[in-house]
């Protein structure tokens, strides 16, 4: 398009959301065109800022009507590049961060309408404030927006209790590709009439249509907590292990953190403050917490412990007596816990100081995990990777990176060949390469031969 | 289409699943296209009944080249008039009943693989074969298929505590109205690779292609039980008493069905073994059941009962003292637990037997169940009518039953009015027209009005 005919186009954008939320210069652009990853970069031709969903809309159809293509965007800290235009495309950026409203909380239903643009932590804090919690969390927390968490239906350390995000949302609201606005914002907790609009638009990247706001359900605050790490004898016995603590405290594990030496080693390496939590570092490490609302989970022991604690130290055990965990550290302090989820968040960081690395999200029947870590290791290892791998084990979600071994060079490391051994091994073993990151521009490519037309 | 065309298509369908199974006289078919409800009846051109999916898939390339339609068939337990042909189009049914295979059962990743044509009972034995359940329950257990709790996304009774057949589902295998396969049967707890197809087929009805199978989540089983009747203050107070059961129990309710005065007292009526559960008749009446895995719960103390029972009596308790519930009775014994849910179970024989009725199933955000309620039981009291309603109210879902009133004569009562009323006050309080049994023929004209065009 000439850049004359975009001064038009800019004008009635203008006319929605007022000039200075219709960024066009290079410098007013730059905190928006850049990818988080530095993988990607766009050439949008403006960055449109709306506050409400009419806004959207109105937006909607002046790009239809001058075939401008949208990207909307959230808190830019997508890992896939789904954030950016596509090179050759006119097209602008819709950015969401002004749609950062709570609409409202209903605390007797435990709901909560929120725009697009809400930061995740901002949630966090609202529900808090009525006693309750919204369970989405993972690293990006203070930054990412819902609309991007919607967007790629994120996952999270405790999916294995609460679900993705997709489980966690109970309507939308969404403006289509025609400029035309769903509401389905009323929070039913059934509703059977039509086809499923929700969940298809949750988890599609935009591709569809824009999410402007959604219903989410809220949780009870958990009143007592027990964490431990464990080193299991094998990785195979991990979903034995993780059945058993759940049928014990009733379903009660939040989180099951696949953490292996090498991977705790790396951390330990760049952050000399953090420790091993075992005397004998654990080759199949397990961050484990367990979480209880009721009242007598939290009551003290003479020991001072309290008796969710007494109950996890009692399985885990019974766990050891059948060898099944060779040892166990249940944290007996708020200092211990910090420090124990101190590590596990550390990890991305650490092995990103450590030097290059590839990053594999990628999800496996549970039966199926042990058999790919033990075949992606050998071929890392034969091939100078040392992998690093952390986990969701109980989701089967696996964050797999393959980084250089010792003194070898990372580009001359045969990166090509490796994931195409990857992607096979997942075929055969009916795993997934996309698992909660999503897949943007940085998977389409395997997309279009891993998974049937339809 | 001339009787002699059909002769050719009829002998292409033998071809594909043997004569016998290409039923096409009156009396052969009359087991097929008649509607379990009596408002529907088919004039089907053959009733067809593939025993695998390549089956189904040749079957739909044979109907698309004689543009034939399809309407597949399950249990024909539907309410809504979904299992059977649509007058004037040329169709075929498609009997799912004869793929009835469970596949798999992975122990250990606590999933299973079923055919459509499974009945639901049978997947429960299998389920507890391996110690462990498949949740989803409700009246037609023992004769409807899971292909039909899919293609209607049915709920029952503890969806509160495990979700509805959606949440149970993670994968599907289904025939596309091109006669394609898709394959998602990898039981994946995690996948964002691609729109969600798996929601989008389920709760469809079977108009989007033909769920052959299913990948199913199963659940531990419970270890110990706690059964009870309360006679709430007021129906306001309901949600607040199931948060505070909630959040005391670990998340541990798994039915909280609302049964009024009016619903009780028909079912005594009509069932003189039956009895009321309280000396004084609840005006509004909650049947409660908690469960739990936790060995701890299963405890017995000294006066016999069991540790959950004397929480959940300590929580009723506190509700007592605090005036949210009125009266409470909770089960001693294993008769008096199957006492109370054989009430519960005998509600819709009760109102069939007690006269004629027309059924809602609705449902409502959680804080507006009490407005509709009352507005809807003034409305009908005026009319001559006697509600007779039952509810998930964890869900939001109410079944909600008019009948007539003492001596009036049903024909003589204002239906569409009351209808025009329920319908309006549901679009006020935004609630749904259908929370579990789906749309099938019975309901398009309603949703044709409600729900917005996309």
């Amino acid at each position: 398009m000439p850049a004359t005919d975009f001064t038009k186009v800019s004008e009635q954008l203008c006319a929605i959301v007022c000039a200075h939320n219709v960024l066009t210069t290079p410098s007013s652009m730059e905190g928006y065109v850049k990818d988080w990853t530095g993988q990607y970069r766009s050439d949008a031709l403006a960055i449109v800022r709306p506050v409400s969903t009419q806004d959207v809309s109105d937006i909607v159809k002046i790009c239809i009507a001058h075939h401008i293509s949208i990207v909307p965007q959230g808190g830019q800290k997508g890992l896939c590049g789904g954030g950016v235009t596509i090179e050759g495309h006119q097209s602008i950026i819709l950015s969401l961060t002004r749609m950062n409203t709570i609409r409202s909380i209903d605390v007797n239903g435990r709901t909560l309408i929120a725009e697009a643009g809400v930061v995740l932590e901002t949630l966090h804090q609202k529900s808090l404030e009525h006693g309750l919690i919204f369970p989405l969390v993972f690293g990006a927390k203070g930054s990412c927006t819902i609309g991007g968490n919607l967007s790629t239906n994120a996952g999270g350390s405790n999916v294995v209790r609460y679900g993705n995000t997709r489980e966690l949302c109970i309507g939308i609201e969404a403006v289509m590709p025609d400029g035309s606005i769903i509401n389905a914002l009323t929070g039913l907790r059934k509703d059977n009439t039509g086809y499923d609009l929700k969940n298809l638009m949750i988890g599609a990247e935009g591709t569809l249509g824009i999410i402007t706001a959604a219903v989410f359900k809220l949780s009870p605050v958990q009143t007592s907590r027990a964490t431990a790490f464990l080193s299991l004898s094998s990785l195979d016995v991990a979903v034995d292990v993780l059945n058993r603590l759940q049928d014990q405290t009733g379903g009660g594990v939040e989180a099951f953190e696949y953490m292996p030496r090498e991977a705790v080693d790396v951390i330990c390496n760049q952050f000399p403050h953090i420790r091993q939590p075992l005397d004998e570092p654990a080759k199949t490490g397990i961050l484990l917490e367990v979480a209880s609302s009721r009242p007598f989970d939290a009551e003290q022991l003479d020991d001072g412990s309290i008796r969710l604690e007494d109950q996890v130290v009692q399985v885990l055990g019974e766990l050891m007596e059948q060898e099944l965990v060779i040892d166990a550290m249940v944290t007996r302090s708020v200092q211990q816990r910090r420090d124990l989820w101190e590590m596990r968040e550390s990890i991305l960081e650490a092995i990103t100081q450590n030097g290059p690395a590839y990053h594999f999200d990628i999800s496996l029947p549970l039966a199926q995990i042990a058999s790919f870590v033990d075949q992606m290791n050998s071929e890392a290892a034969m091939h100078g990777y040392l992998p690093l791998t952390v986990g969701h084990l109980g989701d089967g979600n696996l964050h797999y990176a393959l980084s250089a071994k010792g003194n070898e060079r990372w580009d001359s490391l045969p990166l090509a060949a490796m994931k195409q051994f990857a992607f096979d091994l997942l075929i055969e073993l009916k795993g997934s390469f996309s698992a909660e990151h999503g897949i943007g521009q940085s998977k389409l490519s395997i997309m279009t031969k891993l998974k049937e037309p339809a």
